[in-house]
């Protein structure tokens, strides 16, 4: 059971869900990659890997999905040539925890032995001052006995994976003190490269042939060994081993103390930019602690050599959802990095920029013209999301889902972050280096998509996802109809912008784009396109024909399932007939577009819909929360703030989707959090480098203070319940 | 196991599916009700029903479903108050039969009693004479033996229903001999009156208390029974018991060889009219015959005091498919009946215009103008089809199903049965009655369905099911496009040859409908709707999107099936992610309209589309049947024909849609077996009374001859394999 400290997480579980649970909840990084928070002997039930972040691989027609690295931290303790593991009958005592404020995870196990305590601790840490670096203290100490165990400790190459194996080609050699290995991924013969070199505290001399340490626990009560481990890959360095050797050397010449000490300055300059302070909620504080933290070891701060990265859905806590870049990214998780460390934002961007020839290819291939960007998107842009993605638990069939090839949204939701992002620091360089190229693609896209209805002299967007994922092929969503004017009117309105500055720029792209029929028809189709209007109660109708369908609760729809592992939505989902909905989806447009609209109308929609969700989706609390406190409902937001900022302390998020996998970390929750207390309770917004407050603190608070990175300076925001004020610092 | 002789089918089937199946196999009917071939003393697992035509009830929230009568015939032997079944252990032998040249059920079962043989045998019409009227001759006789059995003969209202009961209300009454039962329906309390007549031969003034005969064997070695039953309704009559009691009692002032002899007369006339004769091919001759009694003892050519009726697609012979009238009727069974009774074509078209207003209503249900015909017409011709048509096997939920909704086809096949009786028949009274208004309604209900696609140019009919119903919501389908324009361009050529003759007629019915935007609109519309057109290979794509699909085999999809009753359409189907489809689509499609393509076309499609076909629908063979004659195959169209007129003779068609029972007879397989017959192997049609025929028989006939009912009198067309004669006679 896991226990939240100020700045650390604390868990006693060790086997089943509880070690797959903790590999999430203890998991550490640093935008290169990730160590999950398992021990170090752990064998695949637990799934003990290192995620690397943009490297990808497919094995046959298995999915797409991220590459581990052979782990240079392994170690297992054995007595008598038996290895001691969690699951031995001698365990007397295990405890694992992590700090959340430097991303260290320690571990204390103890075995009887013959009536004496066999310890194990270690500390590790993936060096947030140098990305390729791991670094562990790895301690066995003995009370009341004289043993003489033996320590195992080796890069291990036996990756374990979930559509794997994609590492081939293994050469291991061991070059004085340093051990190496270096392979390559099976698809695209990518080079990853480990090396490893343990180093015995106060006698730094002793190697012993192969990988098999024994410790002289007879001569001292303790023995204290330090592994420092490199991982480089073929996409960081023309020769990843050679790097990673010098890796390894230069991490041996500092030592454990300096390398920390590195490490924590990182990261107590990106607290110093990026926290946040609560008074009057320590629950609230640690829990957003916590949150920040799984943000920042997923963002890709360092510069790869080709190519920017972004933030998977499920960060670089593991495989699942194929470590590709969701819409979550643009909606959920750059708001905090666009307010605090605005060149990540920049570099999300980028990112799709630079994905912008798969996105037109996954229009091209479903015949439309413009950028269908990915569902799910890896490093080519191109869609890692197959048609099939759930397996049916009565017949373990492929169940055709949607997601692919009908929410279209995800295009609208990539050009709704380079206007936020533009609207918010007025920097224009990211428009002329390939923004607003995608913004038009992304609009042309559309004006390839939606027909025109002479019946009902509008247009119309078709058979497509929401938000909603459990409603599929429906019309008129009305998430994605105003998504989709927001980009018709954006284009226009930049390119109206430039035309004005710097007429040449979009003189040329005009041309290169050949544009000019697309800018009339879209002229004809902005001011009649079909925006869902309120009801006569204010409720605004999430698709055509919903309102029509069986009006039930979500207990009546939960009560139909006969296996808790089905799938609600699709063809035979138990809440695709009814009313129950996934996720936040009229309520996400009113929060995004809640200038129009009257808080009654807001209000209507939230009461309407909020009993009829699901919140199956990480993405729904954060939506509700802030709709909530629009209305002045900070009470009802605040136990979405909660929900959202407890999914990876409690672990407690769905971890299967038919029968299929999806556990990991929710990032997207994490910006949820930060959005809820940040965007929510403080009512900030940021419009060209100004900001703005609305304060509407929960009524137990007493103080939020968080900082805002403008060209001038750091701002320090302080806000109470009724004021507000900023400092630069 | 089924025999098939001249003009009798033969079965000594008698319990589980042998007596479902034969229930339908030996049913007799007049087009009022229908009795299905079942024994007298039969129970509920055999569905022994009598289902009147065109009336409906429905209880609670179930389907509603045609009305079965209490059965005056109902009759049971026993011995020593041991009733005597098929079940019993001394049962020694047992046969049915029908004949099916004059619609006459017999059985004959023989119990061993204590050494003797007691025995049964019975012969049932019903009435073509008197469609109300059902006749049995109840025989019982013993070889050796000196027996006293006991028979039961009495109106027997504990009637079985699928989703009933359907009749409260009870009163039985004695008159003097006459028994007589009045009841009612429940939804809408329609009068349901029987009455029942026993006579004994050579006996007539025997009368027993009660409904208990005994008959004294030991006298004479037979005792011979005849009971006339009537039922009437108050659809019929304003008095239907006084109505049924009066046909009881001509009844027995005639007596059954009279009776029989007035109802074999009409039966000479019908096959007078109707007969087609087959030389060369003895197996295909009964088959046809077979198939045809079906169509005539569904065909409703009483008239009824309210509301003209047309052919449900399970006949007379149960509630499946809640006895409504499909696209079956129009395009599969109307062709006979328009070449040989062409008032009973008209009729089906009256049935039509009369149930407008209820296609009125559906349309304006989902949003459209014009006329929505119903996928399953009752006597409003409000939509008796639910959103939930198939149960799924693995969780025994409703599965959320298309046909209503997206099925749009219906109404353009609806128009296309009016335009194809006119252009038959140049009978231009039915335009004026409501023809004409019908085919403008379902135009408009187009019109307000279509959308137009700025990208393409063109206007498109979107989200929609094919005739191929395992594959739903798709967009474009070749079929339903082209039976769209069809209604377009009749609707427009039909209005322009009337402003020349009758232009009052049109500008009145253009200002009751309001209708001169939308002539307007048609006219836009008709040169750039988008009809599918031949790839390279002359193959259509039976849908947006189709060629994508898997592409695998029938026997790869069976194969994945895990229950032998999953459904194979819908959202988590083991057809719908493939290329398999369930019926003739495109073939459908090029069949109708055959003119405007070449053979190659249709013969790349033939063979493109065939070993993609599951057949899973009756309506399937007769299209493919129909194309192979076109293409010039007779030899590939002859297998296609003696599926579709086996069908009911097997027995095998399929049973159960998912948990859905749905067996029955298939009339529109039976009026296939025609159009195979007369339109395929012979090439007949019919133009302005002109009758055209290509003959392409196949090449083990020798020779065809049909009648065809023309203004100057009955033509009989005589064809061979390479020539052709017609006479009138």
């Amino acid at each position: 059971m896991y226990t939240l400290h100020d700045w650390t997480i604390v868990d006693d579980g060790k086997d089943g869900q509880a070690a797959l649970e903790n590999g999430n909840r203890l998991l550490v990084g640093n935008g290169y990659m990730a160590k999950r928070g398992t021990v170090e002997e752990a064998d695949a039930s637990s799934m003990p890997t290192i995620v690397l972040s943009g490297v990808f691989d497919k094995r046959g027609d298995m999915w797409r999905e991220p590459v581990n690295a052979p782990d240079p931290l392994f170690a297992v303790l054995s007595m008598d040539g038996v290895p001691l593991t969690l699951a031995s009958d001698k365990l007397s005592a295990h405890e694992q925890s992590l700090d959340f404020r430097y991303g260290v995870y320690s571990r204390k196990t103890t075995w009887d032995i013959k009536g004496a305590a066999l310890t194990v601790s270690t500390e590790r840490f993936a060096s947030m001052d140098d990305v390729h670096l791991l670094c562990m203290k790895y301690t066995v100490s003995a009370v009341d006995g004289r043993l003489s165990p033996n320590v195992e400790i080796r890069i291990n190459a036996d990756v374990c994976d979930l559509n794997g194996p994609h590492l081939g080609n293994f050469r291991f050699e061991v070059k004085g003190r340093t051990r190496t290995l270096i392979c390559e991924t099976l698809e695209k013969k990518i080079p990853v490269a480990v090396a490893s070199e343990v180093v015995e505290s106060g006698s730094s001399s002793r190697l012993i042939e192969g990988s098999s340490y024994p410790l002289d626990l007879e001569r001292a009560n303790s023995v204290e060994l330090f592994v420092f481990g490199a991982v480089w890959t073929g996409l960081d360095a023309e020769d990843p081993l050679g790097s990673a050797e010098k890796s390894v050397s230069r991490a041996k010449t500092a030592g454990w103390d300096c390398l920390l000490a590195a490490h924590k300055a990182k990261w107590d300059e990106i607290w110093r930019v990026g926290d946040v302070a609560i008074k009057g909620d320590d629950y609230a504080q640690k829990a957003l602690h916590y949150n920040l933290y799984h943000l920042h070891i997923a963002a890709p701060r360092y510069k790869r050599r080709c190519g920017s990265l972004s933030v998977p859905a499920r960060g670089l806590s593991g495989q699942t959802y194929k470590g590709a870049i969701f819409w979550d990214t643009e909606m959920f998780i750059a708001p905090y990095f666009l307010a605090t460390e605005p060149t990540l934002a920049a570099q999300f961007i980028r990112y799709r920029i630079e994905t912008l020839d798969g996105a037109r290819r996954k229009a091209a291939e479903y015949g439309f013209r413009g950028a269908f960007f990915a569902w799910e998107s890896q490093e080519t842009g191109d869609d890692a999301c197959t048609d099939f993605n759930v397996t049916d638990v009565f017949t373990g069939r492929p169940v055709r889902t949607y997601f692919r090839d009908k929410q279209i949204h995800i295009s609208a939701d990539v050009a709704f972050a380079v206007k936020r992002y533009v609207d918010a620091t007025d920097d224009l360089a990211i428009l002329k280096e390939g923004g607003l190229e995608l913004i038009l693609e992304v609009a042309r896209f559309y004006l390839s998509y939606i027909y025109y209805s002479p019946e009902r002299k509008r247009y119309e967007a078709l058979d497509v996802v929401g938000p909603d994922e459990y409603h599929e092929r429906v019309n008129n969503n009305a998430f994605t109809n105003r998504m989709i004017l927001m980009v018709f009117e954006t284009a226009l309105s930049i390119v109206s912008f430039f035309k004005k500055r710097d007429a040449g720029f979009i003189e040329e792209l005009t041309a290169k784009l050949d544009f000019s029929q697309d800018f009339s028809l879209m002229q004809d189709v902005i001011p009649r396109f079909y925006i869902p209007q309120p009801n006569e109660q204010g409720v605004i109708e999430q698709f055509d024909g919903y309102f029509r369908l069986e009006d039930c609760s979500l207990d009546a729809v939960r009560s139909r399932l006969k296996d808790p592992k089905e799938y609600w939505g699709g063809g035979n989902g138990v809440a695709s007939p009814t009313c129950i909905i996934k996720q936040a989806d009229v309520v996400t447009m009113l929060a995004l577009f809640g200038n129009e609209y009257p808080v009654s109308v807001k209000e209507a929609n939230f009461t309407f819909y909020e009993p009829r969700t699901e919140h199956g989706s990480s993405l729904s609390a954060c939506m509700y929360a802030l709709l909530a406190c629009e209305i002045g409902r900070s009470d009802w937001a605040y136990p979405f703030f909660v929900k959202n900022a407890e999914i990876d302390i409690t672990g407690k998020g769905k971890h299967f989707a038919g029968l299929v996998y999806i556990g990991g970390t929710h990032p997207a929750a994490s910006g949820g959090a930060w959005l809820t207390v940040v965007h929510g309770f403080c009512g900030f917004s940021l419009k060209n480098n100004e900001i703005r407050v609305t304060p509407r603190l929960p009524s137990h608070w007493e103080e939020v203070t968080f900082r805002v990175a403008l060209p001038d300076g750091l701002h320090e925001v302080t806000v109470t319940r009724d004021g507000w004020s900023e400092e630069i610092i």
